[in-house]
């Protein structure tokens, strides 16, 4: 596609903190709206569309989105990886506002592309340290209790080419392996409790029906705590990228725990290091050992607009600043926008519901008097965890890593609107 | 379509209440898992989704449903209407969880077919009893401090048709003119306080710019509270359907008042007595007379599983019963349900977000002892107003309604397990 971000080769964009200058006028907002002018024909004239009937309530049994949307997508990166079937794209989190994902534009990541499974064939197996071994349809599963909850679910690698410096030029790429619905599903801990788990049994495997048949280990605790088995997202079934018919839900953790296509969960005394809790989704330190099991996602946010694909094109005056933070930790308590690189920072709005383990959507409102901007937002949880800078991240845990990159992003905004991912030091 | 409801000729099936019998067994619910079983070739065999791999990252930039969930869609009902340009279609209610409805199945109501809006040519205009008429671009309105809620949207003739009996066979079509999905846009009194509403400003014209020019009277009073002009739905822009680009979103009051497609909003001294508020959107009773200017919505509950469309297919034991409650006056504090035609009343569990003037999800778990049922429920908002029987409704208003129809609903249920929408007296 042509507006696929290219690689940066080391850093995007540097720039000292001492040449930042701030860009909010403190006198009024001119008006935003324009006075009724005689003439404009977008007011005289009438369109086609008051002129004529459209589509009736027979066309679009299940609809989709204006035709002057369609830019509005997932987009994947295709020098990222080898194959698509394992892969990654991303969440067009620029297009988006509130702090629901519509669930055609969540993020995928596959390891062996979309299992396309068939409903009626699929069978959830409950076996290892239980007392009864046992076997569900899908139609059994949804005799259990259901809930519904409003969650997060990002990759534990969003953001992770941002540890060697400013990469991609879009939140879309930078901070787009996230998504936030509300799923319907039982709690694991019912089914569980079903199967009888043993006094031995200290861990759960998650195993999935697709062709990589991807396993992650997950502690008992926390599988009897507030994990789903979910059959549904935003209302209607899970969709197929998303795991359709069942996914595991693991609120507040790595999206790679989440296994999609859940056709088994075995009961075990330690975890079974697995490929994808070894060699991969581990965070390779400065000295070369490795943090492992680090499974909670951090605090972290990001301003979506502006954003390198969301410039600002009505020049100086009102402008309206928005963007997404949240936490593993629970809900997000505060959330601080600086727009000169961290020197000053001014308390956002939250606004929208604030729910535990979802996205929070935060504005600020600001008059641009058109100089350069350094966005940056700062989240807090309600924990008291505190987003750190990039360079405090790599202090701690060095350049290697891939994963749990939580780290202060930088937008530099021109005079003429245009906005770019930078690292300022 | 082959299940489009047939019209009742008076009343689909009347029941005495006299011969109503019980249906919950008192003792502990059966398993709902089965037992491994070795020779069960769903365990045994190696499916061809765990075979090969399916698409990659790059086939589907916007997703849509499984193949498997076709029949899940939005129906209209041809005899209805003359014209499906002027007609309405259903939400599938029966097939849906959680409190949001996917922006694909919101139900759509039309009065002459849907405006393919370009919103570059889009304007929203503010005259009359201001100081300045204005005039907005999409940008323009961007600009404004943006809100996010999730709303109910009940179209006032949902249910319409119960009025007169129990017509048709389905929740779909009885109750599914709603729909409930999170808002994102400005507040209608920021855009007011540009233009500057006169004092003698009592009254708001909302005009769509659709062929029907759909034009309501709303009294300034709501439209400086929470009356937003939205952009957005479940965090992307609206769907063509839904009014593309803007919206007026009224919470809590009838869906007639939400003007799709938004050009215009006249300030007055008086209302305008449109078409849609003097011919239609009024309640014809008994004596001749009519109810006018009926906006909010009354507390109202539905279940929608069991349901004609979602009949019980597993036999007795473990059974969800599943439905939806709102009101237009805040929140749902309880709801109530009935298997034994409203002798007896059980609490239903609400699981998910409360949130004022949205859809509540409620449950109530039960063993089926296989006998034959009468579901209801009844809502119970936060201002202590409770959901009536229709006979008492039909007392209060006679039987001449079309709107604003919030009686008890009541399916039976077979020994067979079939769902049938009945009325009981």
């Amino acid at each position: 596609m042509t507006d696929t971000p290219s690689k940066g080769t080391a850093t995007r964009r540097g720039f000292l903190k001492a040449g930042l200058t701030g860009g909010v006028a403190l006198a009024g907002a001119a008006a935003a709206g324009r006075a009724v002018a005689a003439g404009d024909p977008l007011i005289t004239e009438v369109q086609d569309w008051n002129r004529y009937p459209g589509d009736g309530v027979d066309a679009r049994p299940y609809g989709t989105p204006s035709q002057f949307e369609a830019g509005v997508v997932r987009k994947n990166v295709a020098w990222l990886t080898a194959d698509p079937i394992s892969s990654v794209n991303f969440t067009p989190l620029h297009e988006l506002d509130g702090i629901i994902t519509p669930s055609g534009l969540c993020f995928e990541r596959h390891h062996a592309g979309i299992a396309e499974i068939d409903p009626a064939s699929h069978r959830l197996m409950i076996n290892g340290l239980v007392d009864k071994p046992l076997v569900f349809t899908m139609a059994d599963l949804k005799r259990f209790p259901r809930h519904n909850k409003v969650y997060f679910l990002e990759c534990a690698a969003n953001s992770g080419m941002e540890w060697r410096g400013a990469q991609l030029n879009g939140c879309q790429f930078t901070h787009g392996m996230i998504h936030c619905v509300m799923y319907t599903g039982v709690l694991l801990k019912d089914i569980l409790a079903e199967a009888g788990v043993t006094t031995a049994g200290k861990w759960v495997l998650a195993e999935g029906a697709d062709a990589s048949a991807m396993t992650r280990s997950i502690p008992l605790e926390k599988a009897l705590d507030d994990c789903m088995v979910a059959f549904a997202m935003n209302g209607e079934a899970l969709r197929p990228e998303q795991g359709y018919p069942l996914r595991l839900v693991v609120p507040g953790w790595e999206g790679n725990m989440w296994v999609k296509w859940l056709r088994r969960l075995e009961v075990g005394d330690q975890p079974w290091q697995q490929r994808e809790e070894t060699s991969k989704y581990t965070d390779l330190l400065a000295n070369g050992k490795a943090r492992r099991f680090t499974w909670a996602m951090d605090v972290k946010s990001v301003i979506t607009s502006p954003s390198p694909q969301a410039p600002i094109t009505h020049g100086r005056g009102r402008t309206v600043l928005s963007g997404l933070a949240w936490s593993g930790n629970g809900t997000i308590k505060r959330v601080d926008v600086s727009v000169d690189g961290g020197r000053n920072w001014h308390t956002a709005r939250i606004d929208g519901p604030s729910l535990s383990l979802a996205l929070h959507r935060f504005y600020y409102e600001f008059d641009w008097d058109g100089s350069e901007l350094f966005l940056q937002s700062r989240a807090i949880d309600e924990q008291g965890f505190v987003q750190p800078t990039k360079n405090a991240l790599r202090a701690a845990r060095g350049e290697n890593s891939i994963y749990h990159n939580n780290g202060i992003q930088t937008w530099h905004v021109s005079k003429d609107g245009v906005v770019e991912n930078v690292e300022i030091s």
